[in-house]
Formats: C-alpha cells, structure tokens, sequence
C-alpha cells in the first residue's frame, strides 16, 4: 500500500470505527482499551486487515459504554449515560512502534490521557484529536489545553457550541481558535463539517445518504477518512485539507447505512472513491464572473 | 444591464427582499399588495432601482404578517402567528408586461393564487415557487399542485419534513419528486441548502456569516440571488444551477447581517462577486483519484 506515514489511533472501543475506516487509506496501529466483554465478532474483523493490534488491552471489566438517543434526524445524539468502566483506570503503554507514529488520532478518551500521549509522541506530523461532552462539562481547561497541542480538534455541534460558550457555529469555530487551536473541525452530521485554521475555512456538506440505520460511529470514521486521505497522500495544504473533509464526509456516510462497522469493513477503495467523485460533483461549480 | 430576461416576483411585503436581492442580477417587477401601514421608508428604497413597482397595490388594511421566534441558532424559525390581513382578499392582476416575464418567482402567497398566477403567464422560462406553513397545514394538496406545475419549488427544512412526511431531508427531497415535482430546494438556514431534481442533487454549504443579526428575509433574498443568477446568464444546465446556489446563498448571508432589507440594497456588485468567489474557494478541491 502506497501511503505516506502510518496512523495511530489511542482510544476506547470505539477507535474501531476509525481503524476500519483509516485502515483503507494507510496501515493504522491501535492503542486500546476494551473490556471483557469486548465481543469476539468485532476482534475477528480485524483479521487481513492493515491494523495492528499489539496494543490492544483486555482490561479487567466492561467496555467504556457511551448511551444516548439520536433525534429524529438521526445525527443529534444526547448523552444520557457514560459509563468509563475499564476505561476509568486507563493508560495507554506505548511502545516504540507507536510512538513513532506520523498521523496522530487521538479519539474521545480523557484529556489528561490524550496529553499524556502527546508527551510521548516522537514526532508526529500531524495529530488530530476528538473529545466528548463528558470531558468538556468535567475538564474544559484541559480539553482546552489538548486544543491548542494538537493540529486539528474535531467537535461535533453540541461539543463546540458547549466548549466554546457560542450557539452559532462559524463564531464557534473562531472562539475555539482564539481559545489558541490551531485548527478545528465542527462535524454537523447530516448538514456535513466545517474546518476552520488561521488563514481559512474549508465546508464541505455531508455526503447524502438515504438509507440510515445507524449513526453510531460516524465521528471516528469521518476521523478516519480524514486522517488517512492526509496519511496516504503525505499533503497538507488547503487542497489537502478539503479532499482529506470529502474522505471524512463519505466514511461517515458509509458508517451510517449500516448497524455495527460492518459497512465500513465491506467497503471497497472502489466505491469510496466513487463516493468521493460523487460529492465532488455535487458541491463544484465553474467559477464564472458574475458581473 | 446584460441580462437574459426580466424577473418577475408575485407576493407580499417579503417580496421586496426578493426584489431588492434579484435586482443585482437583473431587472425585477413586483406584483404584490402591502397594506397601508407598510412604510414609507421601504418605498422609498426602491428608488433608482432597477425594480419595476406598477404592480404594487396598497390595499386596505395591514401588510400581510408574519410573527415567529428563532431558536438560539436563529436560522429555525417557528412560527407563533400567521395574520393574511390585506393578502386573504388579494387577486394577483398582471399587466401584459408582467405575463411575459421570463423568470418567475412565486412567492410564499395562498397555492390557489401562485396557481391563478402561472395559468396567467405566457411563456415563462423557469417559474420558482416558495411556500409556508400555513399553506402545507391549510391546502396540501394545492402546494403539490404547484410543485408538480412549476420548474424548482423553494422549501425550508421544516416545510419539506411538514409536507413530504419525512424527517430525514435527503429522503423529503425524493419524496416530493415522488409526489411529482421538478426539481426542489431545501433552504437549512446555516447549514445551506441542498438541490434535488430528476438526474442530479447539489450541495452548497452557507456562506459563513458571523455578524448574524435577523434571519428574516434570508429565504427571499437566497430566491433573489438563485432566479437572478440564472435570468443573468440565461443558462439552465448543471453548472447555472450550481451557481446560482452560490448567489443565492450569499445574497441571504448579506440580508441577515443587518435588519431590513438594507444589507441586501447597499452591497454591491463587487461585493456580492467576491463572496461567490470566497464561498468557491471554501468548496473546491481538486478530484485526486484516492487510491
């Protein structure tokens, strides 16, 4: 496989979503935790796949559990419960093969643990982070602090309008930035992300999707999708940026059809690039002079 | 003024923010009634305009009103009141110069009226429609009477869930082709809108705005600035409409970043070219192949 650098990934669970979606576009490394009850069905979905597990623990107890309920949209969740379990005694071991990963995801876990991580990182080239409504109530300035360590922070809606004290999004986006991020991406579910750094603003809408099941995992693999194209091409520029968002857009869009990852392991470089070429078509137009 | 053909727009007191957003693009005439109490101010705005106002009957009694409060995100609007006033006696009476326009706009009036209006029309072009609430809870079937009869139906979010039964918007728009219209727009305030006909669908994000002061107004002024587009250029493939997406919504973001229309009268051309061009850049990115 053609690809600039590998990808790390440090989280719960739920770092499956972005595995399977990264793991398209560049080998990924996994450093996890999973509970006892971790089911044996997802493990063997790893298998062939470009993703190593040697970092994957089995600790003592539960999964980290995340419930919630999607609104009739389907892509506003509310948090109703989030349990930590094995998650709560955490922390992620990484070995010299992790630590000299280039592309950095550093998915939804403690904000102390993702510092934590940074800290031992060699010499990432890019790092992207996620958080969670849960670490945003419970520890803002350290959520804050990941932010401005990072490259890129993805937040959904919820977790930017809540972190940054903004109800409109594109002012959001800037308070974050003068919070000290470098760059953030607000993910809007069906209404699709925006990017926001320094010097620019990169929308891209959501790939439309009409057979929804599910939108569990639509942000690890919209991170996935992200990251990889970014991975796999070793680019950085604007262009980059906005071929890495339609990447993001068209995992997440996968994610979704279907219950559990399975759409997303099934899936072919074929048809994502195909979804890729669709969205392109879809939101580009010739820039005629309008007057 | 280069231009393919003159717009016309029937409706209410709304209307003149369609009027004053399509007058960019090319001239406009206005068939509509305001009460006696719609201000002098407003008239006077007019002035100097390539706005044609011969058609404006003042009737007896208040404008038209419309009374609704914006969610925290203002750009979702719920509607508290809806008084018809001088409009629930109104019959649209056009001159010969009004039936041959080519670009119509049929704004949010009673269907059994925007019907009256199209069975009055010679040869119109392209006839864009826009609805409420009101109508779709009032006269269903008369709203997709006038979907099935005119080129492109304008919606907001609400509306299209409201009258195709449907919560997820990608499955409303299909629904509404199902129930036989052309071609549709679904307007999502700061989300932007998406297009949906037979062959295609188009995307575009909203042009960021972060001065956000008054919503209303933004639905007229994205039809002001997507009929307009397309009357300038006189161009009807996928490309024009692309396009005219993007002026449409730039026109709404200009018309929402002040109170009244005034925002929308005092741009410029320059100004309105280099917001297209911005929201391109936003947009663009070159199709690499992925794999």
């Amino acid at each position: 496989m053609t690809h600039a650098g590998d990808l790390l990934v440090v989280g719960s669970g739920s770092a499956s979503y972005f595995a399977f979606s990264a793991a398209h576009f560049a080998p990924v490394r996994v450093v996890a935790v999973v509970g006892e009850d971790f089911p044996a069905e997802h493990r063997a979905r790893f298998e062939g796949r470009a993703i190593d597990l040697s970092g994957l623990e089995t600790g003592a107890g539960r999964t980290f559990r995340w419930r919630g309920e999607y609104a009739a949209e389907l892509g506003h969740a509310h948090t109703l419960e989030t349990q930590l379990n094995v998650f709560s005694t955490f922390h992620p071991r990484l070995d010299a093969h992790h630590r000299d990963a280039p592309y950095v995801f550093l998915a939804n876990i403690d904000p102390d643990l993702q510092l934590e991580v940074l800290s031992q990182m060699r010499k990432p080239k890019l790092v992207l982070s996620d958080t969670m409504n849960y670490w945003i109530a419970r520890k803002p300035d350290r959520v804050l602090e990941v932010l401005r360590r990072v490259d890129v922070a993805l937040l959904n809606e919820e977790e930017a309008r809540a972190l940054a004290g903004e109800t409109l999004l594109v002012r959001a986006a800037d308070r974050l930035l003068d919070q000290g991020a470098k760059a953030v991406i607000i993910k809007k579910g069906e209404h699709g992300a925006l990017y926001r750094d320094r010097e620019t603003r990169y929308l891209t809408p959501a790939f439309p999707v009409e057979a929804l099941r599910d939108p569990t995992g639509a942000g690890d693999s919209f991170a996935g999708g992200f990251l990889g194209w970014l991975a796999r091409t070793g680019d950085a520029d604007g262009n980059a940026v906005c071929q890495a968002l339609a990447c993001g857009t068209t995992m997440a869009s996968l994610a979704i059809e279907d219950f559990s990852p399975r759409r997303l392991v099934e899936t072919s470089q074929e048809e994502i690039a195909g979804r890729v070429e669709l969205l392109h078509r879809m939101v580009h137009f010739d820039l005629k002079p309008v007057f």
